[in-house]
């Protein structure tokens, strides 16, 4: 479903250029001082790819004491917090709820890694999401790379987003 | 060409299980102390699927001043360096290169990132150069997302790993 | 004084679990999006003791410069706004104002360190004030550890606590 | 034991100032930078003290997925990272080993934190320790504090240190 | 034009002690919480003063790719948002929108760099503007060092400040 | 004295490009991992310009307890530590040792600002130094913002550089 798609894009290109983008062409942040704080949720979600062996090495630990799911998850938090230090133009937000969640895979297999963060701002929180998503899954590379140096970070990609103008986002 | 994955697989596996978790199943750092300084390289990809107008909008701004890809490519440079503060588990780098590429490819269509770290230290580079990509690939969506929510981060993976002890590392 | 002992041991109690630690026991932000703004005011307090002829030494900077006593008070302050980004199922505040004091105490002897941290916002202020007093103790120890070695941090702890739903807190 | 209180401190009274103080008596950091690089440890332990339910219902966690003592140990290895950035007058440290252990004490009752650190450096890395265990000791206030406002931190103290011109302490 | 000069300083001397110093004259952050949010502005300017030949290189650089503008630019943007972890009584913005332009200045010559930061809060946004004209400044000169030691930077003064209790400030 | 601005220019000019931008004209770090490890010290000074008044209340301060001019070198060496997190392709140092100094200036008048940055590694230390200044200069307009809207930044230099290839720099 992707009734987004369309409207949100159309939105963006009724002024046929990207937002971050002034008009004199260079980077800049986009100036939402002037919106209202609303209630805004993102969910992201993505996934890292592993070698059969390691995703059983994982589940021992995780039927142990759940360590690197537990230190991802962490980490995935930790890092939601520190977005806008990280992303040059995203702005700060001032009250940040986010959960991560991570799962085994069997099928793939890997570790499906979803993140949810909520907030009442001026801006929406899919970076926060996103970034999540992002360090949660570096945190699974590092822990399993001296045992596997094929893992492979995927689909890191906005499942929902609610609040704001833009209205709701459904990507599934 | 994966050399490495056997044997890279089979010395983590002698000992049966992640580097990470020490004997009593917990999450640690791993003691790097006693290991000689050499020189490290590692060079991570992953790319950011987008839409075809999204492409033409960002290529546009590049034929004007290229904003997109060169705060994407500060924001990689900046991210490798906070990589230790993100990862928990993550040794800090004493010195550290990092060089980050952004290229148009139009036929998925979407941006390709490629990221090189070099260091001379204990621990090889591997975690900077991918976290180098994610944050890179993590700004260029924060600068689409206005005008496209179904933005992907695709690929991340190690390309190349050379010194240490573990030897070269080669996944293409 | 502990009147709000029991009273906010049960309110947790209630439910039976560490708010923590979500519904599937695993670790997880508390979700305070929903809480109105109020005021809010932390105090804690905690020591650090020393040799007496460290003290003494101190004192001797203090009647000079009183170095040692401001350095650990900006730490202390610089420490609270790091406190979201140190504590990891911690909020960050959106506003902020901490003080924080340093007495020299020659019964111990040591130096008693008190922290108040005031906000409004959706979460209390403690874990900033106790985070202030850990971080300007830490500073101390770090100023004086050329001299003792054997310095001690002790009875870190939240003194009062106003605002917010659970009332107030008062632990003399 | 404590063979190194009386010559360690002698050491620093010889000069008969802090040597954080530079001759003006003002604050300054000491400069390293002509020392050897050599290999050092340092061991910190502290505890926070709790009410016997409290422990309880940790423990309850930790017989599910351990979660409040994994959060804490990750914040104290995430945070001796951080220590140069938190202390005003520390030195950074090129290489890096922290690990931290919590440990379930019921005749306190509470939970003891120990923090082991090794570098290859030009200082000693005694901050680090003391810096992971009190990180670690927020980390368990901050995720106990809504059934329980009176936990105290307790006792942070260096053990053991090794390396360095200063030679052997410890403190036990 | 300097309007504020007079009444701005004789607010603050009608006290006669300076905000960031308490009754007891040791340093503290001003409590700011009972204010009101409003919406408020900063303008900064600085400049860096540059050999010709440099500014030339400069040039010819922006004719291609723009990139030391950029980069400091995006340097000066993510300055902005460090401002309270870099200025210690400063505090914290909950809300900020951040952009700088940089001007190649042939007659100094130079790069004149002017930040302006909006922001709804209880403090003036006047730190983030000049610390981010001041990241930017540094950016400069970081790029063009290896071939210019006698870079100078100039200058960094506060142009404009709107809203809040002290009025309308403007400095040109 | 300037024995370094032709030959340090020349040396950069024999390349006809700004080192930090590569062959293709797009941002990058310079790669010293191949360089040496050599003793390297930079001495940058700055000053900030205030109203005679101002300068008086800073002096009163100082002779009670010193608070303006403390804090803002505690921020200047703290700030010389962040450094490489500021400067996007500045790389980080391993070893550093920074003092900073601050002496009111009648005649100006204001405050002068010196700092001096020490380190063993494989790049120059000059940013430290420059960073070390400016954030010691906006400590200072911060706490005494509230009297006075003028203060002017001024004069952020070089004032010498020894160690490295390049060879000495002295700009006095």
């Amino acid at each position: 479903m992707e009734t987004d798609r369309a409207s949100g894009y159309n939105q963006g290109m009724t002024e046929n250029r990207l937002t971050h983008i002034d008009e004199s062409g260079q980077a800049a942040m986009v100036d939402v001082i002037d919106k209202d704080d609303s209630d805004r949720t993102a969910v992201a979600r993505g996934e890292i790819i592993l070698r059969r062996e390691t995703v059983e090495l994982i589940r021992q630990g995780l039927m142990k004491k759940g360590d690197v799911l537990t230190v991802a998850k962490i980490a995935g938090i930790m890092g939601a917090k520190q977005t806008s230090h990280l992303i040059p133009l995203c702005h700060p937000l001032p009250n940040l709820h986010a959960s991560v969640e991570l799962e085994i895979k069997d099928d793939r297999p890997g570790i499906e890694i979803t993140a949810r963060v909520r907030s009442v701002g001026k801006t929406g929180a899919e970076m926060e999401a996103l970034t999540a998503v992002a360090v949660a899954a570096l945190t699974v590379y590092d822990m399993v790379k001296a045992v596997e140096k094929t893992a492979v970070i995927q689909n890191i990609r906005l499942l929902e987003k609610h609040g704001g103008m833009s209205g709701d986002v459904v990507n599934y």
